[in-house]
């Protein structure tokens, strides 16, 4: 057979027309264009090698875009990426960076939604089912989920309503067997068994829930794929039809570590090792890693204490080995946050000195549990928030400046911003050895920034801020990660002569009023924190200063929904670095 | 029998000793005493009804509080009071409010949590029975779930890492058929394909997620009950006792209308009928009246306009006859915040016009969903919210105070408060007929609040404050329901001589930088909102006013979890009746 030019597909049209053969040869060139790009680039190496065949075989069938896929997650979608126009962005270095990570109605009109919160697939496709059969339409409605994703209750919930619509729905789940690390949970050996059993055995979560159910066991052949997708296609009733997939297909390594292969930067394209390749200074150590190393000593001196993860270990620190060492005082409760906080309320009531992480973007997953099952019933565990920042992710999904506002106005619910690793280490020693109060930490970005300084207390549990330096008329109240570009305008003004009062306020939820009441007749208040303004930190003292004399000013992100932006530049747009906290304090000293 | 002295059950304990014919004429004994306060008192009568000897049953085989009992919702744990020390409460009626209407942990030992919202218990529980593992205890974990509550996400959460615990985990389901009002989902078919089997029926949903299967179909015969509880006491795996209650049973017409008498005000005992001895200004207009009406006319206009409810048609004013009027175009996904946020989603992507009501407290459950699902990806569905204000619910798990805070921070999502019916009217007119943005309403208190006069606008994307009245120095900015209260002492401060300015802001999530701009060299703006002041509008005024020379006060309530609190009290503690207002602004007006 003739090679296929990647670069002439153009859109599904041009893969209908193809033989099986044809589309073997170009799953394995996509496979092989995706391998290259994701060694040089980096990405979601895993879950986009195990679905090459089966998006091939779901746009071969089905009348895209007429027809409706709503891919879950979505950052298994660079392959319907390559065959829906978007070819060159996975074959052209130079355009590597056309395509964002995950589906975009920006980029194609093949994208139905901006998705990267894991689980809603199958509800927001019922919605479009729902808008079919209200308006007479008859295109096929597929939601495609899996890869760990089905634990999110959400999920549940889409798919127990999706059962009621009693016309043509299409889930298909991705069973390749993994989350981003290993499968916890009741429904995945269900999931097993009907592996084992190609697709027979009772019980069957699927037909417990009111779907129809077939079984494709090699989930990688194209014409299995496209025998079933072509038996379930303008179906009259909801259908789950279970893949069973290879995860990091194509990439021996990712095929047996699939764990680090689910998202990995660059590596060596023959043997999969990592390539180092960034400069020195981003190799500094990150939070992951002190907390991880933290909590292993806070596990092993008290064995109440244990840590939790809603199916992101890594992002903790807490690899195989760190995972084993920590044994039974490690739960990984899979993708499903409302749970995670759930559980750590739970084991607090009973006893325990449960830590939670999580993903900034993630934990708003579960505000109803942080605000019922933890802050009204005032149990006493720790929650730390990972990127956390706006130096943290920038995809539009997955943005990391919107937790100070979620959570910090909880009631009861103390919420901690630690400007460096000393003070996030005595943060966390602090709150697992309290049990009075729910306490919330957030890492200062994501490197960690050293402080050997830096103020510490035993008990963190009242607002007490840290005035570190002692001026007069303008106060540069600095939060976390933004208290060190504090302190660095306070050095560039105390060049000028200008002597400001720097502080540390620690304490995000609860304002220590009567250090604001000593900043009354100051010319002006500056606070900066590493989230957005509105409902932020900043907001709750200019309201406490609103009939002070003095001027108060706030600096941090815009309330909106950056995608993709360049760190510095954001930084300057917020005039947030040290040489624009300078000018505006000079500005408002005058 | 003798007959039973309730008042003499004083715990668990004095019902262990009683024979079977007992607890049978102790159930009787408790159930007329229930009908009798509840039909004085009101409240969730048909979960309570329904649950007598499931509870009896309960505190008869386990060592309670050493076996821990978490009741999910827990709105039905009237017989559970009764039994464990509260008797008073239900057979007294000076001592009738003595209690909440949920568990309590203030209450009782025998109470773990304080549980309003649904859905949450197995995973709280999962995580009492892990704590339990972690060192080596053997008490019985008892999770008590049902009444509609298991399509909620978390509940399969906490069932799908329930399983993996591997010991002593009960997961009784309360199965009466019902939600509040009928059931919505595959589930629900499953249920029913299990009641009808004796239990016997494949699939079945618990079996599918790891769960050991016993089925009670006699729910309310406290033998059975006895009997299975004790095969399953002691067990050393997770099981489901899933047991076929009588939702409402004792008062024949809450057994045949279960929806009515979920949950009800007095009625008649004998006749069931309900007692209107309200006082007639209570009587007025409500939103949920006000909405319905105004949405069934909507969607004959224009049949592309659909409602929706998560379980609560009661709440949105869709009765029985206005369900049935409104045919297809009502949807109630049941019990499932986040599904039916998605489900707004994908029915406006697929182009229609969703429109989804929500009790202020249980939103917050989709927060996720309104984030990433509806704002992120600009999706126009309305949003109506009931019962957000401090005159809504007064129970601390049901507190309607969070919502601005919550919402009004979500980049893309336009948060209106209207501030009478009229303009609640006009701004869902508006909103079903854009398209271009995501949108929220929220119902100005509970009562219908006239106001004829009002500025009604064609557009309300854009934040335009209406300047109600010009006057000077002194800026009121009265949001929502607080609006009135501002006008009312513009009024007291106008007989003054007083002439204040009095905005209706309409748009909580943008500020009117031009009005706003106006009045930067007032005395003072000060501020009212229905909603707790951080996070808040109030807080973005003082904010963008931050460097101005105005004063700005912020009027709200404050961040905590108030619990049955009384509302003029409240409001008087907040600074927010007009008179107050009205001295508030004289004194900064000096």
């Amino acid at each position: 057979m003739n090679e296929i030019d990647l670069n002439e597909i153009k859109s599904p049209a041009d893969i209908r027309k193809m033989s099986i053969p044809e589309l073997k040869q170009l799953a394995a060139e996509m496979r092989a264009a995706l391998l290259e790009k994701l060694s040089v680039h980096g990405g979601h190496v895993g879950p986009n090698l195990g679905m090459v065949e089966a998006v091939i075989a779901l746009h071969y069938v089905f009348d895209t875009p007429d027809d409706k896929i709503v891919f879950d997650v979505s950052h298994q979608t660079y392959p319907h990426k390559m065959i829906t126009g978007r070819m060159k962005a996975f074959t052209d270095p130079a355009h590597y960076d056309d395509v964002t990570g995950y589906t975009n109605p920006a980029e194609s009109e093949y994208d139905l939604y901006s998705l990267g919160h894991t689980s809603s697939a199958v509800a927001l496709a019922a919605g479009l089912a729902k808008a079919r059969d209200l308006q007479g339409g008859k295109e096929n409605v597929v939601a495609v989920i899996g890869d760990g994703s089905l634990s999110g209750g959400v999920a549940f919930e889409g798919l127990d309503y999706g059962a009621t619509l009693g016309t043509n729905f299409i889930v298909v789940v991705n069973d390749n067997q993994m989350s981003i690390a290993e499968n916890h949970g009741g429904i995945y050996a269900d999931l097993r068994l009907l592996r084992n059993s190609n697709g027979t055995a009772e019980p069957n979560l699927f037909r417990a829930m009111g779907y129809g159910y077939r079984y494709v066991h090699y989930g990688n052949d194209l014409a299995s794929l496209i025998e079933m997708f072509r038996a379930v296609k303008d179906i009259d009733h909801p259908v789950v039809v279970h893949i069973n997939t290879m995860k990091g297909m194509g990439l021996p390594v990712a095929e047996t570590d699939k764990e680090t292969y689910h998202y990995t930067g660059p590596f060596d394209l023959k043997t999969g090792a990592p390539l180092h390749e960034e400069a020195p200074q981003t190799q500094a150590e990150t939070y992951d890693e002190v907390f991880a190393r933290g909590m292993l000593r806070r596990m092993k001196e008290n064995e109440k204490v244990v840590t939790i993860t809603a199916g992101t270990p890594g992002v903790l620190g807490f690899d195989k080995e760190r995972r084993r060492e920590a044994g039974r005082q490690f739960i990984d409760v899979a993708i499903a946050e409302q749970s995670a906080v759930d559980l750590a309320s739970g084991l607090a009531k009973g006893g325990m000195r449960p830590v939670a992480g999580f993903v900034s973007s993630f934990l708003q997953r579960a505000y109803d549990q942080f605000s019922q099952d933890i802050a009204l019933n005032k149990q006493p565990a720790t929650f730390v928030v990972f990127y956390g920042s706006m130096f943290g992710m920038n995809d539009e999904t997955h943005l990391g400046f919107f937790d100070i506002a979620l959570l910090s106005n909880i009631p009861g619910l103390l919420f901690l911003a630690p400007t460096c690793k000393e003070e996030f280490e005595a943060m966390l020693d602090w709150s697992v050895k309290q049990n009075t109060m729910p306490v919330v930490v957030r890492t200062p970005g994501a490197v960690a920034v050293s402080n050997p300084d830096i103020k510490l207390l035993d008990d963190y549990s009242q607002p007490e801020y840290e005035i570190v330096r002692q001026g007069k008329d303008i106060a540069l109240i600095g939060a976390g990660l933004m208290y060190g570009f504090m302190a660095q305008a306070a050095d560039i003004l105390a060049k000028d002569g200008v002597n400001v009062t720097l502080i540390n306020p620690r304490n995000l939820s609860t304002l220590d009023t009567a250090t604001l009441d000593s900043l009354k007749d100051y010319r002006a208040v500056i606070t900066a924190e590493d989230g957005i303004i509105d409902g932020g930190f900043g907001q709750k003292v200019a309201s406490y200063l609103g009939e002070a004399p003095v001027k108060v000013i706030n600096l941090g992100l815009p309330k909106e929904f950056l995608n993709r932006y360049n760190y510095t530049e954001l930084q300057e747009r917020c005039g947030l670095t040290p040489a624009q906290i300078a000018r505006t304090a000079l500005a408002a000293s005058k």
